[in-house]
This record gives structure tokens, sequence and C-alpha cells, in this order.
């Protein structure tokens, strides 16, 4: 991780253009600022608020409302928008896209975002589909940082066939803003994110809420004594609303069938709670410890209490 | 908050037993040391090794395996073990305990305990329930530390008819250590208390336990790609086992009817995503997304994205 963040003499890309501009738009022209992983960044979105605080920021070399016109001559393109726009985009750009340019994205739903893109893709544009597994619950350009894909994976998905040199360019660039690469077919990523990343958002969305639905404990009761557990799934569920419908607008077999699963698991916790089980849930709450230590192990959590939160005003002892 | 960190120049508490020294206990004890809140501190766990841990830690000024022998001549007595051991406690220590001594508890479970506990109170004894809501996913003696309770809400539900005196010591001690007071009946607390903790760590428990449990997404999966959602719930999902498992055990009513009304909101999404309704989706994402805003303006959540968690092992541009 500490090479990745050592500058690259020579840019992966000569010239990237970033669709999109917010939380993961902005961290990676961040990321490729800092590390020289690109020669020229170009930005672009399509709200003319958010390309003025792009510029504002610096985040680029040059701004373009029009997507078509900030793809023109760049070798590599990243779309980072709601899934659902996704294919709307790669109409647009398709015309003005480089012979040998590399497209991308940076989707939490691949087989649905590569049925909406690759059908715009030129003869001679290699699209290499992409998801890096990181994120926090703000979203905007100025949410992003140049870190935030430091240590976390990026899963690319290309089609059969694709140009290997151009899969490898594409790795090389998340590896060089400090991601580790892993190779999947589209099918089975919206599976493993359904797990991993989709479910936990709607269930998060959906305790807050039920919280917030309540007759018997009041809204301002459930926030003071959130620190009880709840306002842990208040994180994802903070998370932004549009990016949200999307994937679940996008992946909707794969949500089902977890969504599913997950509420036999919660039927059959609700009988062991009746029938007071204590065996059990003991045997239920020990097995599950041991998987937060893995992904510890694995380098995917911070090792310290309570997510390493501030406790207290006071130095510690 | 600042001023709770400053030392009492008069202990709360001349003598102050502690029954009970993992995560809560020897965090009380740590705090009343750092606060001068008690004047002597007395510490027993029926686990040898555990007692020897906390003398190795200086936890205390005296160290029992009897619980009996801890609370003589003790002016406050805090029990703090899982809430099913919590009656068997109060039982033991009964004849052991001074006149005017009040005895206290830090359970997540208020109904039961005190129909476990005040049964053996003997006359003259000033029995004042309370619950630190605050806590972390370790536990044991070294886990505890003195910010803990700071700037947390510290639920008390005493009888009615207590000695009102009692329980003004009780909440300037508690006060000591950084924490608000609030008051309430048990039977509401169990209600708040299973919606913003129990429901909470139930549903982290099962959805670890569905992901663990998949035949198409392997184990390791899980936890290399858990940064995209899933690793914030094995927080809750590592926390201990006994103590959960007693929590199921003795707020059943109010877990079965939050459990029952999550199970119907769980349906209902289900639905809507079945169905593709988009704008009843955006509707709710939206709606929980002001909730945490709420949670971080009454300073129970930290003000950082991804709380807090570091991010990358680079410097911040």
């Amino acid at each position: 991780m500490s090479a990745a963040a050592t500058r690259l003499d020579t840019p992966v890309f000569q010239r990237l253009a970033l669709i999109g501009i917010g939380l993961i738009g902005s961290s990676i022209a961040r990321v490729a600022r800092q590390r020289g992983l690109a020669g020229e960044i170009v930005v672009s979105t399509r709200s003319e608020q958010t390309l003025v605080r792009a510029e504002a920021l610096e985040l680029g070399d040059a701004y373009h409302l029009s997507a078509a016109n900030a793809v023109r001559d760049a070798d590599a393109v990243i779309v980072s928008v709601p899934v659902g726009a996704s294919g709307a985009v790669a109409e647009q750009i398709a015309p003005a896209l480089k012979p040998g340019a590399i497209v991308s994205d940076a989707g939490s739903v691949k087989a649905q975002v590569i049925a909406g893109m690759a059908p715009h893709m030129p003869q001679g544009v290699h699209f290499v589909p992409a998801h890096p597994v990181a994120g926090t619950e703000f979203s905007g350009p100025d949410a992003g940082f140049a870190d935030l894909f430091d240590g976390r994976w990026c899963i690319l998905t290309p089609p059969a066939g694709t140009d290997e040199r151009a899969i490898e360019r594409l790795a090389d660039f998340w590896r060089g803003a400090g991601s580790d690469i892993e190779m999947m077919d589209p099918e089975h990523h919206d599976l493993v994110l359904a797990i991993t990343s989709h479910l936990p958002h709607l269930i998060a969305y959906s305790i807050v809420g039920t919280a917030a639905d309540l007759e018997t404990v009041t809204n301002s009761e459930v926030i003071k004594f959130s620190a009880g557990g709840f306002r842990d799934f208040t994180r994802l569920a903070a998370s932004d609303p549009t990016m949200w419908r999307d994937v679940c607008l996008n992946n909707r077999e794969a949500i089902l069938e977890m969504l599913g699963r997950f509420a036999e698991d919660i039927s059959a916790m609700q009988r062991l709670v009746r029938w007071g089980d204590g065996d059990a849930l003991f045997d239920l709450f020990t097995h599950t410890r041991n998987v937060r230590k893995r992904i510890i192990e694995a380098g995917q959590e911070a090792d310290m209490p309570d997510f390493g939160r501030p406790h207290g005003t006071a130095p510690e002892e």
C-alpha cells in the first residue's frame, strides 16, 4: 500500500476523462493528481453547479458540461454516475471516443450496467467495467479524498475477448490508487455485492424507517439513546438516495434472493427468542464474532474498538 | 462534558463495590479512580482468572471472589454482570449489605432485572437500577476505559418510593463519569432499548449469519469485499454472546414486538424492489438520511465520514 502512495514518473493515462464528479469521481481525480496517474484530467458533470464546484476545488485541468466534449482525445474515460444513468452516458460519449480509448465505470452493479453501456461502444474502443469497493456516506465533489481506494479492492469484470493490455492498464491505474485487483464475471460480482453491500444498505434503510414509525418510542428517544447500537445503521442509511435507488432497480434478482434469505433468518431468530432457546442464541452469537476478526486480519477494517470513534473529551489514563 | 473530567475533591461514595469487572465494570473502576468519584474501590468477579487480571490492571483497592465479602461496608454497589445473573448476585450480597447502602446495576434490560433483584433487597438498602447506554464490541477487564460514559446517557429506573437522596447520589456519580441522566419507568426503558440497541444487535447477528451460510458466495469473498457496507454490521455482531443471550431471554416481549415490525418493513421493501418502485425507494432513502444528521447534532455520533475510520496509509492532499 505504501508503494502506491509514491508518485509515478510516467502517468498510466495521458488524458483521463471523468464523467461524474461526486464522491467516487472526485476521489479518482484527487488520487490521479496526487500520485501522477494521469497527465491531464478532464472533468464532466451535467450539473452546472457541481461543475463550478469541481473547478473551485481544482479537481481537473478542463471542465465540460457535455460528456461528449470531455472524452475527445482521452486515453481513458471513467464513468462514475448512478448506475441507472450509465447507459445514456455511453450513448452520448460514443461518437466522440478516440480509437483505442479505454472506457470504464465505477458502478456497484455490473450485469445491467454492461447491458446498458456495451452496445454503444464503437469498434476499437476497449470497454473494461470496474467497481472500486470503497465509499463513505457522504456524496458530492467535496466528499472525495485521495486515500479512499487505498487498501480496498477494485473488481474488474471485462467481457470475454477484451484486449488484455487494456485490462492491464486499467488495473495499473487502480493499483496506483492503492487498490488490489480482483477479476470476476459480472453475474457473480452482482451476487457478491448483493450480500456484502446492497443487503446491508437496504437493512439499514429499513430499520431506520422502522424506528422512525414507532408510536410507543419517540423519535427523540431513538436519537438520544442511539449509542446502544442503532447509530451504527444510520451511517449506511445516510448514503446517496439516487445511487441506492438505481442499485435496487438494477440488481433486482440478486437483492431479492438475499432479502429472502435474510427474512428467513430473521424468522428463525424470532422463533428462538419466542421460545427462549438460549443455547441456540449463544451459538449463533459466538459464531458471528469470528467474522469480524477475519475482516480485520484481511485489512478491511480498523483494529480498534467502536470503529475508532472518538470517546469522551478528557484525556485517557 | 469537559467539567466531568475534573477530579472531585470529595468522592461521591467512600467505598464503591463493583460486582463484575468486564467492559462496563472496569470502565466504571477507571473513571471512578481518574475523577475521584470513589474513595475506595472493591472489585469482585466469580472468575479467578479475571480477578487476577483486574488486580494486575490495578482496577481496585481490594479484590474478592465472593461478592458478599466485596460489598461489606460499601456505600454503593454496582452490579455489572450479564442480566441473567443479576438476581443470583442480589441474593448473594443481600445479607452482607450495609444499612443505607445504594445498590445499582448496569443492565441493558430493566423490568426483568428489577424483578430478579428487588425481592432480595433488605429493608434500609436503596435499590436504584441504572443503565449506562454505552459500550464497544470488546469485553473483559482489559476492554474498559475511563471515557466510555462521557457524553452518553445513563437511564435510571428507580421503583416508586425510592429515597430521593439515594437517586440523586447515584445520578451525581454518573454525572461525574461524564453522563447525562434520564429517568424512565422500567417497561418504557425496555421498549426504547429494544429498538435502539437490542434490535440492531439481533439484525447484525442475523445478517452476519446469513452471509456465512451462502452457497453461491464464499466466506472469503464476503470478507474481502466487506468494505461495501457489510463490515459495519460485524461490529455489533462481535459483541459478548453471553450478554446478548441474556438480553434476548429477559426482554422477550419488547424484542418480539420490534422484530415483528422490522420483518413487516423488510417485506414491504422486498415488494418495492420486486415491482421496481423507484419513487418509493427514493423517498424512503431520503427520509432516513436526516436521522443521522439529528444524531450527530445530539452529540451521540462523531461528525466525520465513515465513523472517522482511518483511510489509507498515504498522507492526504
